[in-house]
């Protein structure tokens, strides 16, 4: 079974458990990354070690998304894989929730996506090579009470997924949405003593990710969920 | 068993044959209607018939719903039954869409729907009685290709409706998400020749609306799909 | 809208507070009600009270099922609408099931669906005329612990369901799925006191069904869920 | 991050591509295979090419399954990993289908999936250590036209994995459900001419079966499908 190649990878919303993770396991594997975030502070660290580069870039802006394809163009390279993190949510009753952060919900958790998704698969077409990732919740498939704001951005962004899935499989262009369905460990947000794998663990995740890129095209899959073992669903 | 009353109704996204035919059965009951879309020059003529108001509103617009529910107040009174019907949609492959109507899509869509249910509700919570009936599509549940704005706009409203109906049944407001799978029959857009009931018949679908509407509490629905007989799912 | 008529009916799984509630909404419509159960000594009263007819059927064994319908063409009548109620539970841990328990609850839920879908529809295809309904549960859309045999069964009626509406639909025969999600109120099962409408009142349930059957072929529902107010889901 | 360790497989309804490939890969990583199927003559090869074992079983019978499951216990050892593939269809409309045939695909499709599952949980549960992976396919989640039974077996066992999951994840043991959508690649389908990679590859599969039984239990899969990148869905 020939393993697909790449060379260069994207990551959107850079900075979490995940995304460190993520750029970790890529650059193992010899993928040169790229750490797109909204306040790149935070990333000089990880960028050195994994050697990789880092971009400021609010996915929700349109500017903001096509200057990083751009300077990406500039110099780093196209991206053939992306992963697209950023999420904002907002919660409480409804008659409470301010609609301006409901906006905001649905511009970071979906239309980013869609910004990312676009200015990354016109690169990725000529070459009918790529892999575009979302990262989902809970709330992409579930509506729970009190938080319409992240579910509507979630299910929004599976709904793109969707629809890329179908229009860009048979372009050679594999798109995948990964929910993750519980809590990520990180070391803000550490495991109640004695519960061990009560969280996910980040490295967990991106192993998931990362079979999902390798994945030949015989066998694609177009969603995935993880979740601890003890999780309730 | 006791039949729920309702004495009013909202119905947004006023114009299409849904909406007609919506208008007409709420009347035939007795229930006040107030209809309300971005231009209400062709609502005279059903306004008049059914003995109901017009009002202008961008649903997508918080200034708009904001003074459309102000003008409620301030004499038609407010909504027992809220049904939120726009959407808007544009096509093509992922590379060709146009930001700003992806954008568009989500605004009108899904927050729109948001915005419209979030004054309903202040009022309607108070009283612990009212309905909220959130008007999907083939795409709430299935991102096609080429379709990406379309199924992100809707799958983000039944995410929406998802997480109303588990916050408000429990106060006494009944969140109901409708998925009309096929094309709707109108004068503008009419069945082809030999295929009876090949397309939705608006008067139909309102039939199911209305059901809804009037399920006694114990035995709510939150999401119902109609589909012509001879439609492929 | 013309109002589609029924004349004969069919209950199988006679006997709890459902279909009791099924077969007086159903004689008040003025349609003769056929009573099937394993064990029709209770039905009398019903029976009496509604002038229907009783016939003892396990719905699981084919020769059962055969001889019920042959019954049914000598007197009776086909039944143009046909509600299949049976199901079979048993609960625990895997390892702690008795396997021909878990065949039962396939057997009954879901091997006797198809056989009175089957005797049902063979008499209803030359008429182009009939509607089946299949009643589901909350495990019909989700396996819960402790609970796979009911899960096993509910699912796979389901899936007897979905694949009889994409045949049948088109050939004029409505079949739907209902899935009740929550306990059904019955005096041997009443209400906690204090909590109105905490259960489904069967009549409610029954409503909805009659809605469905009542559905012109314009707006067919194949799948709807009804749970109370206050249920978590 | 710590790889799960697994020393013995079992694989039920070894036979078809799927199976062979499952058997080699285990193979490959030092895990010690028995292959069951109701007849085991094709299976020699195979057998002695990984260094495996064979046993005559229809999994639909629970005294061949107790069988088994006793032999293994005499010399093969407990199974820590289990595969289940077996299913059984027919095809055609509802009305020309025999009532024998659904009962077989059922029973072969599902009741024998409870049954080994049953047998190898029982060995698993004293270690908390163990993985069960269950084999659907598109009918899984969608019943088709004119394959009801089809749909029945393999949403029973869908309904099965997704009850077994919540029991069994929170004791250590992984339950998954594989949904492989489209058709397998073997010596007797071969993909037509010029349709590079339009049929599942079955090394293709098992790679993902290998990545999720390899899942740590800080992230474990429960339902994952695959599917060629030029198959419909």
């Amino acid at each position: 079974m020939p393993t697909v190649k790449f060379n260069t990878a994207l990551i959107v919303g850079a900075g979490s458990g995940l995304s460190a993770a993520l750029a970790r396991v890529l650059a193992t594997e010899g993928i040169k990354v790229a750490l797109a975030a909204r306040s790149t502070g935070d990333l000089a660290g990880l960028a050195q070690e994994i050697g990789g580069a880092t971009f400021t870039c609010d996915a929700s802006k349109r500017a903001d998304v096509d200057k990083l394809f751009a300077d990406l163009d500039a110099g780093f390279g196209a991206p053939e894989i992306v992963i697209y993190n950023p999420s904002y949510r907002t919660r409480g009753p409804l008659i409470e929730l301010d609609p301006a952060e409901v906006e905001k919900s649905l511009m970071v958790s979906a239309f980013g996506g869609f910004l990312v998704a676009q200015q990354a698969v016109k690169r990725m077409l000529p070459k009918k090579h790529g892999c575009v990732v979302f990262t989902g919740a809970s709330a992409s498939v579930k509506g729970f009470a009190l938080s319409a704001p992240f579910a509507m951005g979630k299910f929004a962004l599976r709904g793109l997924a969707q629809s890329l899935s179908r229009e860009l499989h048979p372009q050679g262009i594999h798109v995948a949405h990964v929910i993750v369905d519980g809590g990520i460990k990180s070391e803000r947000r550490p495991e109640p003593p004695g519960k061990t794998a009560s969280m996910l663990n980040p490295t967990s995740i991106a192993a998931t990710y990362m079979h999902i890129i390798h994945q030949p095209h015989s066998a694609w899959s177009s969603e995935v969920e993880v979740r601890p073992w003890v999780e309730t669903f």
